[in-house]
C-alpha cells in the first residue's frame, strides 16, 4: 500500500512535468551536475560501504564496474552536462497534414510518463537512466543491484536535491534501494501507474521481467553479433573489422561473438585473423571445417551446438565456415539476437541482399558491429540498445523515450 | 507440438516474405477480391451456417454484425483494392545521417514479422487485418470470435488461394477457426516464433491477453472519450460536435461518453444540447448540479460513480459541470481510456492547454471525437486504435505494422 501511495506521487509529479520548461529540465540536469562534485566525499563514502559488503570471492571485474573514484564520478557530471546540451525531443512535430475537410493534424512527441529503468551492478546507469528519461519529460522509478544499493541511494539524493532546486516535484524520481525483489514484482503489475519498463541486464533479468510484467516493455537484451566474411571480401579490410569487433571491447553487447566465413576463402583468411587476435589470447571455438585449418594453434576448441548460443562477453570467438551466403544468413537467423550483424563483401548485391534478409536492429556491410551506440549514432546518449521490434530497435536515445501523440485543430468539423 | 510446426511454418514464411516485390503483395490482394465474388455463394452458405447455429437468444446488434451479404462482401472486395492501391510502407527511409566516419546510416522501414490478430464477431475484421498487415510484409495469425467460425474458415480459404497463386507461401497466413481458447493461450507464449499480438475487443479480451501475452502487444483498448465545453465555446459549434460525436455512431470507440461543461455556460447551454439530441433518444447520466438544470427532462438520471466509468457504445451519456478547464483535465486524466478527448473554446491558449497536458492518442481543439480513425486520418485503413504508449498512438496503420531498423554502410570503419 505505502508502494501504491508512492507511486501516485510519482505519476502526479510525471503529470506536472508535462508542462515544464526544456530550461527546467535542463537545469535540473546542470545542477545535478554540480552537486555530483561538491558532494563528491558523501557519494565515495557511500561506495566505500557498498565495496566492503562485497563477499571477498567476487570477481575483480564485477568489482570494479561497482567502483567509483573521482575520475567516474567527472564522467558522470560531464555526461549530464552533455544531456542538457541536446535538442529537447518533446514537442517536436514528426508529421503534419490538413485534412480536405480543414481539419489539421499534427503529430507530436510527447512523454510517455513513468519509465521504470532496472539495471545492474554499474552505479552510473542511474544517472544515464535518469539524465535521458528526464530530460524526455518523464518521471523516472530506477531500481540498480543490490550491491550498490548505498552508492545509487546517495546518487538519489543528490537527483532529488537537484529536482527541488529547479522548483520540480522530487517525486519526479523514486529511487528503490530496498534489495527485495519482491519489490520488483509488485511494481511490474501497476500498468495504470507505470507507463514503461526498461530493463538493461543479464538473461535472467529479462526473463524475469518479460515472464512478469503487465507494463510495455523496452528490452536490453543480448547481443549475440556475427560478422560473415564473404568470398570476394578484401583480406585486410575483414581482418581489421574483425579484430576490432572481438577484441576492442569484449564485454560489451555490441562486440562479436561468432566469425562465419566462406569456404572459398576460409583456407587462406582465417589463419591470417587468427595471428592478427592471438595479441589477445583468445579462445577460439571452431566447427569442424574452422576447426581442421586452425587446429595447429594453440587455444582452438571444437565448438559445441551451445557454442553458438553463448555470449562471451570475453576473448573468446566462434567460427564457422560456410557454403554459401545464404548459408551464413540461416545461421544467423537461427542463432542472433537481433541486435547487430555485419557482412563483409566488394559487392553490392550481396550486400543488400544480406541487409534485406538479416532481421536485426542494425545490419552493417563493410563496418565493424561496434557502432552499434546511442554516442556513436549521433542520438547523444542511450538509455540501452533494444532488441524488440516494436516501438525502438538498437540505440534507445531521447526520442525513442517519448511517444507520439495527435493533437488536431478544428473550427467546428463534424462527421 | 502440431501448433509449434505450424507456427515454424508460418514464420519460415515471413521471411521469404521479406523477399516479396510490393506488385506480388499487391496482387494477393487483387486476386482475393476478384475470389470474394466469384465465391460467394461458398461464402455465404458458411456464414448461412454461423447464423443458423446463433442461439436465438442471440441480441439483433449481434446477429447484423456477425452476417455477410453480397453488398458487404463487395465492401471488402473494395477494401482489399484500396489497401492494393496504397504506396508500399516498406523499405522507406524515414532517417539518413552520414556519420564524420564516413559510416552511411540509415533507418529502414521493414516487416515485423509474424503479426498474431485477435478480434470478435464481425468476420469483415479476417480480410481488414490480413490486408493490412501482410501489405507490410508480415505474415498473419488470425483468430475470430467462435460465432463467425464457419465464415472466416471460408475468408480464410478465399486469402491461401489468392496467395497460391500469386506464388507466395500458403503459410503466410494461419487463420484458426477451433473455438478452443486453449489454442490462444499456448499462442501467446510462443514469442521466438510470433513478433507482436493485436487484440481488438472487449476489456475482457484485452485483459487475458495483458495477462497471458509474453510477446509484445498493440492494444487496442476501449475508448472512454470526453468532450469539454469550455465558457467561452461558440454556443453552436459546441452542440452541433457534441450531438455529432454521440450520436452519429455511438457503437464505436471513438464516440463521446461524458460531456464536461464550464459552469458559466451550462444553465443556458445544455437545455440546448438535450433538446438537439432528444430525436435520438438519449438517457443521461447527470452530476448534480448538471442534474439540478435538466431534471425537468425526460430520461435525465443521476450519476453513480460507476456511470464516468461506463462506455456506453450506445446512446446514452454522462454530464458533469465543472468549475474550470483544470478540473476538467483532472476528471479525464482520470477516468479518460487515452483514446479521443476534445475541447470547444474560442480561446487558443486555452486550447493549447488542454493539448498539452491531456495524455489522449488524438487531442482535439473544436472537433468531433469521430475522426479518430485510420481512414479519416489518410493513413488509408487500420488495423484498430492503439490506446498505449509506446510504438503507435492512434490509428494503426500500414506503417504501425513495420518496424525501423537501421542498415548501416561503410568501407571497413572500426572503433
Amino acid at each position: 500500500m505505502e508502494l501504491i501511495s508512492k507511486l501516485k506521487k510519482v505519476n502526479k509529479a510525471s503529470r506536472q512535468l508535462r508542462l515544464s520548461t526544456t530550461e527546467q529540465r535542463n537545469q535540473v540536469l546542470k545542477i545535478a551536475a554540480e552537486l555530483l562534485i561538491a558532494e563528491q566525499k558523501s557519494i565515495l563514502k557511500a561506495n566505500a560501504q557498498d565495496l566492503k559488503n562485497l563477499p571477498s570471492s567476487t570477481p575483480a571485474a564485477f568489482r570494479d564496474r561497482l567502483t567509483l573514484d573521482i575520475t567516474r564520478l567527472g564522467h558522470m557530471a560531464v555526461s549530464l552536462l552533455q544531456v542538457a546540451e541536446l535538442p529537447d525531443p518533446l514537442n517536436v512535430e514528426t508529421e503534419k497534414r490538413q485534412l480536405p475537410n480543414g481539419l489539421l493534424l499534427r503529430k507530436v512527441r510527447s512523454p510517455l510518463g513513468v519509465v521504470f529503468m532496472i539495471f545492474e551492478s554499474r552505479p552510473n546507469v542511474a544517472i544515464e537512466a535518469f539524465s535521458i528519461g528526464f530530460k524526455a519529460g518523464n518521471a523516472m522509478i530506477l531500481r540498480g543491484g543490490k550491491e550498490s544499493q548505498h552508492t545509487t541511494a546517495a546518487l538519489y539524493r543528490i537527483l532529488k536535491a537537484a529536482l527541488k532546486q529547479a522548483d520540480l516535484s522530487e517525486d519526479t524520481l523514486l529511487g528503490i534501494t530496498d534489495p527485495d525483489r519482491k519489490i520488483v514484482n509488485q511494481l511490474l503489475k501497476q500498468k495504470e501507474l507505470i507507463d514503461v519498463v526498461v530493463p538493461r541486464g543479464g538473461d535472467k533479468l529479462i526473463e524475469f521481467v518479460t515472464e512478469n510484467s503487465l507494463i510495455p516493455i523496452i528490452k536490453n537484451d543480448r547481443g549475440m553479433c556475427h560478422i560473415y566474411i564473404h568470398e570476394d571480401a578484401r583480406p585486410e579490410m575483414a581482418t581489421q573489422i574483425l579484430v576490432n569487433a572481438k577484441t576492442q571491447r569484449p564485454g560489451v553487447c555490441n562486440s562479436m561473438e561468432t566469425l562465419l566465413i566462406h569456404e572459398k576463402i576460409a583456407a587462406t583468411l582465417l589463419p591470417k585473423v587468427y595471428e592478427a587476435m592471438s595479441p589477445f589470447h583468445v579462445r577460439w571455438y571452431a566447427a569442424p571445417r574452422a576447426f581442421k585449418i586452425l587446429k595447429k594453434f594453440p587455444m582452438v576448441n571444437v565448438a559445441t551446438e551451445s557454442s553458438w548460443k553463448t555470449e562471451y562477453l570475453d576473448f573468446a570467438i566462434n567460427c564457422k565456415v560456410v557454403n554459401s551466403l545464404e548459408q551464413a544468413i540461416d545461421h544467423i537467423q537461427e542463432f542472433g539476437s537481433r541486435h547487430s550483424e555485419s557482412i563483409v563483401t566488394s559487392n553490392e548485391v550481396t550486400a543488400r541482399k544480406f541487409q534485406q534478409e538479416v532481421d536485426a536492429a542494425a545490419v552493417y556491410w563493410n563496418a565493424s558491429t561496434r557502432f552499434t551506440d546511442g554516442f556513436e549514432f549521433g542520438l547523444g546518449g542511450e538509455l540501452g540498445i533494444s532488441t524488440q521490434k516494436l516501438h525502438v530497435r538498437g540505440p534507445v536515445g531521447l526520442a525513442a523515450l517519448t511517444s507520439e501523440r495527435w493533437l488536431i485543430d478544428g473550427t467546428g468539423q463534424i462527421r
